[in-house]
């Protein structure tokens, strides 16, 4: 009997997909499910079970937690990515991550089909079926949920027809959680003008107290919180845990996506968000202009390049060269307090600042250089502008 | 007797210098100020007055609040220009319209010098410089302050033994207001680890109850607050004073100077930052993927380029023939929250809105295309990665 | 009946489609021929014998040569475009040309159905598909040649079936001539070591001696060869002439397409590499530096989107305000000598050449500025690495 | 007595500067020649023979050839950098080179002066100074020939009354040799409008029979001529003996200068201009088209900070960290046909080629993919812009 991997959520589509893989298709499914950093043990304990319950031949558990930071959540602080200036990818990384562990799985297992229960409508599919195409080529692809397009109410009933009750309303609004944030989908999201109310978010505000904290990086990875050097990881963890009461970090992001319409998803993201923005802080401390300004050139098309699930372009191990190498220096700690739905970079503390007073500091003469230095300075630097207004008449 | 003109705001620096010139290298000082809507009636005739104490042969009010807003301020919206993810460029984007509107004053009432107050320690220096250089090639720059290096007692001194005594106490912050917001220098700016204490600021924060507003942006420019049509000048100036009193956009920004440092400066800045956001969200709906990337590779450069005083380096023309050629369909309505502190980018209403329900809603299928067309769409869109992964043995 | 527009070379592909549209699929066929600039009258005029010996219901030439240039050509010059710094992009931006031109065409004469002869394994069918879907996206894409996979010779004996004998033996070299060049492929090309022998290169190389010619530009424009003022086409036209016989612009292109695979084509473009190698060399003369590197910066994505088949994606539109504007000084005459298989731009002269003497010459000292300057320009414009080694105690 | 290290060359500028600082200023004067591959043993030995003859303290000679490779050159390549689509920065590559290890001899032998022959004209100047003030900022820059401002017959005065006839004539061109190429400037090179008349050119064109060669590359570097594994420093070499007889690589690039007026120069620099187009064809047969296209990006800005001096910023070990990164599969053999004044690149033959037949060859149809796949993703991936046209009524 051929070998089937299916990415199972324990949702209608997954549900619905477990049973038709092995009734109508013939295959002996192995569910996985990869865990990111979204889901609690409780959650997971329960996918398993209802697994089991759909008779699947095998499920397993896939903890990508420190892979997903490693080898993708790193450069996105790395690289201050917020798409379109706004989103941490929260979505996008995971999905990537989430990919590649199934291909490597199935591989493994030596399945000969793998099934993922994206519809014909979104961003998931592309990326699965690409990485798919890309890391097992052999191994087909079956999307039954694209394929049928069956309503919710008929996959209802083929359920029932096959003695799996399925009792769950459908949610008002679609909630992805993971590691790098938790997107929040439906309703005023499917419109232009209108905003997310309070009860959507899944974190309710309940912290009113401001509060200041200290994140430590190293080599621009944030290993410590408030002094304790925790991890990477556990830095991420324990910062959503502290902030997301604060109602920090909510927004919508308006994209595009790689089929080319526009979307509009809320997101609430308190740790990725003051993550990047503290790390950026510090780095506008340590890094030249030119380190700056060219990370700026870049990490856009990396962040987005991963949005569309082109991970494995050999194009993002290049980029992901260039932002190692320019962590170098991004190494010292960022004081930032937390306000109900805001949040301060207070300032940075470095020995690699080059804000540094011993060798200048703005608006104070220093010994590097004179006013008769700037003249000068000034007289080149503009140098080729004057000609160029000389030469054409214009000065 | 040889004319000088003086950029004049009537502070300690630039007293000095009425009477330096005049006195001690005997020229005609004719003063200017110009006011790029920072100054209040009042202040331009208290400057005036000043100036007619300390003896000048003229004083001119230039007001270039219209110039700014139409060379200047529209690219930095156009652009959503906020240099390192943050900052307006408030006074970056203002000096550069001081110096050419001195410049050009210079050159109309045949002016043999132009004299400004910049120290030898700061990016005004340089701006003012090279534009003088550049627009009145013949013209001499004359720098008291920076070429004297005297200390405020010793300025204050020379004054007292002309005639003209000095009472202002040296302030704890230097403030400099305009069009496109306030900066504020000083005490805590001068370290890396210090935010600014809410005295600091120059708005306090009165307001409190949030408030729905709409701004309607018509090809990029911002020409309309809650329905009134009341052109972009207006817009800026009302929707500052409609804001900075919650305290909205206040940051401190860290970044790096003309001459090589890095420097700290806090701002308030409410309207800009705003109308930033505001245009941005409406270009998200309203721009191809491309022409919002594109614009994000070259508006960096552009900020920085001005900032740098670079703004008569014709590539400027050339990046602002691209920036209005992309707002030929950035026209709508942008819904805006605000509250104490922060505000929320509600929505937007366009008739040029790319997320337009008719065409293809994200999530849901449509009639333009199908599953299958996806599914042909991700094999061709990944090949590439597929074969190098192939013909590298690492498919 | 229903209309379809057939887009017809009068070879064996398109033949076929015209007997199969009308015959298998009923309809009622015009066929159309776009010429840009690479047919002579005689080849015309058989195009349209031939269309009507296969009982088309009318056919038509529309004459794009103008256009062609106007619309992408002369982008083409501004922006130097060479795709990886070898090729003219000859036959992707004819292809997007002719397009454009019989979408409009099917949309002028009312019909409900395109044509088109491309097969399903190279760049074409997508820029064809493409601006099809976008031009008139309610009229219907058929492509016979791709649908059914015949060979060569089924569709002979297909034609033979229905009387129309076709008897040209298929030519070792697949030859495509237009304004912008002629690409050649086949045999050789399909290797990655093999370079085409001299015998398949359409123009035999018949001129020895060297000769010296001008070029002269307005705005970016090739509007003058040796000092006739004859217009842009004539010169690429002329020029092309002139040139082509020394054997100079032959090469090969080794290139992305548009479906992920490598692939590699000759090409013989004297006019075009000429041309856009001396209005390089103008540009070096009159642009200032950031106008070079940010031409730089576009242009490369300018050319391969419009290879892509994107050209009707507004940020083309963008690009090509940026780039008119840039060629503002771009006016004077090029020297160019011409040698059998090669050419050197021997100069320029220019009103707009920014290496004018007047205004400071290279190793000369001059008026600009001194030695004093530039010792103080070169302690600022190092400063912020100097400090950078300081502080990172490497210095 | 103070040490001052002198960058000697043994010309008339240098010669002055080493009596000068010995007997005007009374220093230790430590003389000092970096050979970058482009001074012969004799050529060295003669500069010793005359630094001792003018008096110095101690000469030293050192290798930098290998190092210049390793630091710089090989970037170069990796890079594709050609200055303005035309140049390899023959001469500012070599420059950085020779600061930077003066700089470090100085250091080692505790000088407290550095002396460079630079006039205040050109770009030399600037890189020296500024290497010079980051690696050794408390040591004292000396520049007798930038200060003094002496005419030649002056110099020549100046080294006769101390005893030191000077007899050599004034060479009607300057000529820069160096493991990069050959610069070549004066006379013409000081217009717009002439090229270098043949007896300009250092090497004499006396090859005439075509040959044709092999070049080996392994991850980027060029390893093996001609089938024999010699070491990149070797394969630099001996191909320059090889091509330059043919007259290739010769041209004259017109470029910026640091200090913002325009410059022209001469090269001869068959062997660069080979490696890189060799290089540059290996990786479009062996990258993805996203690495050519970012490498495209980065590496204009790599070789003009390069140039401008600048080569110690660290954003310059970021680019290299990318381009490292990138040549990880270019790996492979390039043919190469050389004639009189031109080359062709044959072809290459690569494991890595993406061109690979068995994973799909352009223009046939393969396994990977149906022409049905490619229709779906035209439909796909024009989208966006057909959506743009329905909504902004253009399609």
């Amino acid at each position: 009997m051929k070998k089937v991997v299916l990415a199972f959520s324990g949702g209608l589509d997954t549900s619905f997909c477990c049973i038709y893989l092995a009734k109508d298709l013939g295959l002996e499914v192995h569910s996985v499910v990869v865990n990111t950093g979204g889901f609690s043990a409780e959650e997971i304990e329960n996918i398993e079970i209802r697994a089991y319950e759909l008779g699947v031949k095998s499920h397993t558990t896939i903890d990508e937690t420190t892979d997903y930071y490693q080898d993708t959540i790193k450069y996105l602080i790395f690289g201050n990515v917020l798409k379109n200036a706004t989103y941490p990818l929260s979505v996008s990384a995971e999905r990537v991550c989430q990919a590649t562990a199934i291909a490597n799985y199935a591989n493994k297992i030596g399945a000969s089909c793998i099934a993922h229960g994206s519809t014909g409508a979104g961003n998931d599919q592309v990326r699965f079926d690409m990485i798919f195409n890309t890391l097992v080529p052999g191994v087909e692809i079956i999307t039954p949920i694209r394929d049928l397009k069956l309503s919710r109410e008929a996959e209802i009933e083929y359920l029932a027809q096959h003695g799996f009750p399925y009792s769950a309303e459908k949610a008002k609004y679609s909630i992805n959680k993971g590691l790098w944030g938790t997107s929040v989908g439906g309703a005023e999201t499917l419109t232009s003008n209108q905003y997310l109310p309070d009860s959507a978010w899944p974190t309710p505000v309940t912290a009113t107290d401001p509060q200041t904290i200290s994140i430590d990086f190293e080599k621009g990875e944030p290993i410590g919180l408030n002094g304790n050097k925790i991890g990477a990881v556990a830095v991420i963890q324990q910062l959503q845990e502290l902030a997301q009461p604060y109602g920090i970090g909510r927004d919508i992001h308006v994209g595009d996506t790689i089929i080319g319409i526009k979307g509009r998803v809320g997101f609430e993201a308190a740790g990725p968000i003051i993550l990047v923005k503290a790390h950026h802080t510090l780095e506008k401390h340590t890094l030249t202009k030119w380190q700056l300004a060219w990370k700026d050139q870049i990490t856009g098309f990396y962040g987005n390049w991963m949005h569309e699930g082109q991970m494995h372009d050999p194009v993002m191990r290049d980029i992901e060269a260039f932002l190692t190498s320019s962590q170098e220096t991004v190494t010292g700690r960022v004081i930032v307090e937390l306000h109900p739905y805001r949040f301060i970079v207070v300032g940075i503390e470095s020995k690699h600042d080059l804000m540094n007073n011993e060798f200048g500091s703005y608006g104070e003469m220093n010994e590097g250089y004179t006013g008769d230095d700037v003249k000068g300075f000034s007289k080149i630097f503009g140098n080729q502008t004057n000609i160029w207004h000389k030469v054409n008449n214009k000065g």
